[in-house]
Formats: structure tokens, C-alpha cells, sequence
């Protein structure tokens, strides 16, 4: 299995987890967050030494799937959340470890 | 080392930490978010195509334990937090990489 | 690429981030998050039996990183947020699995 961690901004997010629900996930954990872009200022852009943190409002997901259905899910969300601008979103995969899931 | 992602419902997770706490554990964190669960509607049932997005509060705790004590958290937490209703919890396990745990 | 877990006191907070932004990352999470722990009472001290579960305000900071610049980022980090006192923070750190990180 995999562990999916999806950063989208906020607007997005409901496609995003209709898209997820539609591939049949019952399983998935929705949090706020504090996405970061680093915003250059006049005196960074021109001396190199000053910039301003910026943080901007994210949806963070987290889904949980077999292998075989991790690529369809990520093309899925991608697909979904793209609106052609920079910064829209991003998925990160790590690998879940023996014993893999367990429910109860 | 490994990271357990354990997802419970809030009035089970007092039970659970304190599971976690008596096996010595001095680092976890814990989050509140929205748990997903999909129900099916009337249309959904019948014609399949309507279907609603329910969120649940949930309580997210991560823990970091050797990979040797991994088991027996396992098998304590779903002890502690199974009441026996589907969508009790779930616990996902990752595997650290080296580095693993850095403590300062 | 690895994904690096860092929890830490939100004092120190503001400090990892600029030390995460002078290493040109442009992507990570930030959320406020519970940390845990473990008070020993009298009771306990005395007769082993009792003791009080303590939650700590902690900042949870998720980076992803190259392979190459992890070892340098978690000594930044470490260096940034450490203040010679017990519990400043940890940094845990999760492998990615193909395809990695997918940016939209």
C-alpha cells in the first residue's frame, strides 16, 4: 500500500475529494494547513538579503491505497486540482511498512 | 523505526493515548481532523449516480517507535479502540529512513 | 526524496522556517499540533501506579527534500531549533516511493 499526502489550496479541495470518493476510498483524513511560498521583495531581488515569509491557506489529504490503484488516484487528483497555474498542488507517495493497514 | 498513523474516533482516544503512554512512549502528536466517511443516498442506491460527502471528527496521533515494540503498539491500540461498529479506526504503518528519529 | 516530520516548540518555530526557506525549499506544511508528555506525579514517583497524561503546544513542520540536501536541512534544522533544554524537537525521518513527488 501506499500513503498519499495531497497539498491543494483550499477552492479545490472538494473536487479533489469527490475525485478520491469516486474511486470507492472510504478511508481518508482532511486537515487544514499552512502551505508556504517564499515571496522575494524589492531588496532581495536587488541585494539579495531580505524576503518575507508568506504562508497561504492548504487543504492537506491524506489517503491511503493498494499499489495497484495508487497511479489511477494520482493522476485522478492531479487531473482534478490543476488549474494551470503555478502552485496549485502537489502529491507526495511514501510506501506503508508491514503490517501494513490495520482496521478495526 | 516506525511510524504509526492512527486515526480514531475522538471518544476513544483519551483510552488510546493513555494505551500509548503506559508502553513509555514519550513522543507523539496529536491532531484533530476530519475523518471521510461516503454515504450513499437514496439516488446513489437506486440510480447510482448521487452520492453525499459526510465528514467525522476524528483524532489523528502519530507515534515513532522501534520497529521491535511495533507489534505489541498495534495490537494494544486496536485493543483499546475497537468498540466493535465498522469505522472504528485504523492505524497505517511507514517505515523510517536513515536517519530515523533525530532528538535534540 | 525523503519527507522530514519536525516537530518543535512554537517559539522556536519561526526560526526553522527561515532556516528551511534560506535552503530554497519552496513546498512544506505547517500545522499546529499536540505534543505529549509524560508527567510523573508523587504517586507515581513514590508508588509506581499513577500519572498525568500533559499535552504540549507543539508546531508540526513537513518538509520534502532531495536525498542530497536531507543531511544538511536536519543539521540546519537540529542547529536552528535546539536550545540545550529536554524536548526542543525532533525531526523524523519517512523514505518517499515512486513515483515520488508530483507537482501540479
Amino acid at each position: 500500500m501506499k500513503q498519499l499526502t495531497v497539498v491543494v489550496k483550499p477552492f479545490r479541495a472538494e473536487s479533489v475529494l469527490k475525485a478520491i470518493a469516486e474511486m470507492g476510498l472510504s478511508t481518508f483524513v482532511v486537515r487544514e494547513a499552512k502551505g508556504y511560498s517564499r515571496q522575494k521583495g524589492y531588496l532581495e531581488r536587488y541585494a539579495g538579503s531580505e524576503y518575507s515569509l508568506a504562508f497561504l491557506p492548504k487543504v492537506e489529504i491524506t489517503v491511503w491505497i493498494e499499489d495497484a490503484d495508487a497511479p489511477e488516484m494520482n493522476e485522478k487528483i492531479v487531473s482534478v486540482a490543476r488549474t494551470g497555474r503555478i502552485g496549485d498542488g502537489k502529491v507526495f507517495v511514501t510506501p506503508l511498512a508491514w503490517p501494513g493497514a490495520l482496521e478495526f
